[in-house]
């Protein structure tokens, strides 16, 4: 089965069945009505996914991977992740008693890596070429390891879709939902989700400006290979939309917004001064999507899908 | 009737009414597992109260008295506070339409003044003394205002019960409570949702060592005046418990921790590199008491009370 397959097989008892097992370990987090500067002419609510243990919502994937490797007889895991897939699945390697190699980009955070080791989990690091290959391959050289992808696997968009079951639960009314695109793993999954429930509601991609492969991809009509800026939005922003991940991104995003470093910048200030946030620049993407005026009058949620950026940079960011 | 018999006649029926009224305009805050340095030998969880509008627990007593002040035929509110408790009697003032006098002193955090401007209440700046005197005497010269007490009212106890029940609904195992004390409205209102709902936890009230108030009261059995020194840590540290708390906190609070300056400082730091959190020195103080050697084993839970605190001295604490 292709991974579109696998997707569509799911049904709304499957992700209801992730959210049961994963409960225990993660935090059912609240939607926050929108304090800071701007959006007044909106119902903007933040889903805080900064929040969960580790900082982003990936340790929802990493946990139904992490069932799903050892129901399947894995006894090592591997993966290739800038950082919040790792420490997700790192998180869940642990819970299950499995050892983790990771495979990271050498521009790594160094807050993201330490985390890493801090769990135990082997760490590697390749220039990003390489890195994208393994990614791209799942061949790291490990023999034995379940590769576990961080976007282009069923058990990580099953995982990502109980997000969507949650704002479906919590805000009935919600009519548009901005998500940061990495991969298209989280938005594929909530959307997936909101439409199982029977919900009809707008999924906007979030990229940010020094990188922008899905709203490439949507204009050529297949993904294509785009230039990369290094910036400190370093959680999404990757170099193409994976093939496998092209029909379930066509068949659920319906469109991207792109923002600007400085927006970015922006909702990453206004979070830590109005909510008390620490919030990464990928999660800050989809607060200054949700901000455009084009939303004004709009029920909208903004995903904010972490927060581990590197102290030194908030620091310099508020002070 | 006297404060003491005023919330002795609260029964859980009205702490759950109040809970009922406000809860379309909090946040249903959850326990987060603590993920920081230290304690991993206790299960200790953070109520995030920061989370709330306004960053902080305050807007729920302030919901309920601007609720209650309304019944009684109040047409103008005032209030003395050092910001949080005026914050959250200010979004609770807008939303039922009430004009705002707050009083607060001179050095209260430039963020608190801003938002009170920013929430469309009319802010007089008093010294220590003199507001200090405003807060005993309810009298702020201002006539036709019905003077809300941020510690010392039933309505204020009663909305700060709804974090106890609601820590009660989430963890029925909890034994201990780690809560900041400024004057005493917070522990006792927890402490009295717990015992409503026959729970037996035990109540730690959390100071910190620039201004120990209950800690003298309880050596001497009965409020006295003791010193202060300003700090970061402005959220709690007043020169004298309440004469009119006195029975309650006697009654409600089994003990104090008082955390060093050091100890709230890591704890904010900790909060924000680990939890994605801002955090004020309260707050953080209910933290840096929970991971004492005494609690080892423990299944605990710090009250963090506020984010409230100072982006520049954020800044310089995470850099």
């Amino acid at each position: 089965m292709t991974l579109a397959e696998q997707v569509s097989a799911l049904g709304l008892g499957d992700i209801e069945a992730v959210a049961a097992r994963i409960a225990p370990d993660i935090v059912r987090t609240p939607l926050l009505p929108w304090m800071g500067d701007g959006g007044a002419d909106r119902d903007l609510r933040l889903k805080p996914e900064n929040l969960q243990p580790f900082g982003s919502f990936k340790v929802r994937a990493g946990l139904n991977a992490a069932h799903a490797a050892q129901q399947a007889g894995g006894k090592t895991l591997a993966t290739a992740s800038a950082g919040n897939f790792a420490q997700g699945l790192g998180f869940a390697a642990r819970r299950y008693g499995l050892p983790l190699h990771v495979h990271v980009p050498d521009s790594a955070a160094r807050t993201k890596v330490a985390m890493l080791e801090r769990l135990g989990a082997t760490v590697h690091a390749h220039d990003f070429a390489e890195w994208w290959r393994i990614m791209e391959t799942r061949d790291a050289g490990i023999a034995d390891a379940t590769f576990v992808h961080p976007v282009s696997e069923a058990a990580v968009i099953a995982g990502n879709a109980t997000i969507g079951l949650e704002i479906a639960q919590d805000w009935a009314d919600a009519e548009t939902i901005t998500i940061p695109f990495g991969g298209g793993g989280l938005s594929t999954g909530i959307a997936l989700a909101l439409k199982l429930m029977g919900r009809k509601v707008e999924i906007i991609a979030c990229e940010v400006e020094t990188s922008t492969p899905l709203t490439a991809a949507f204009a050529a009509g297949e993904p294509v290979t785009v230039d990369r800026t290094a910036s400190f939005v370093d959680g999404i922003g990757s170099l193409r939309v994976l093939g496998e991940m092209w029909p379930l991104v066509e068949r659920f995003i319906d469109r991207t917004v792109v923002a600007s470093i400085d927006e970015c910048a922006a909702a990453v200030r206004e979070a830590a001064l109005r909510h008390r946030l620490v919030v990464e620049g990928a999660g800050a993407a989809a607060i200054a999507a949700a901000l455009r005026p084009e939303f004004a009058g709009r029920k909208i949620v903004a995903v904010v899908s972490g927060g581990n950026i590197d102290l030194g940079t908030l620091s310099g960011m508020i002070g």
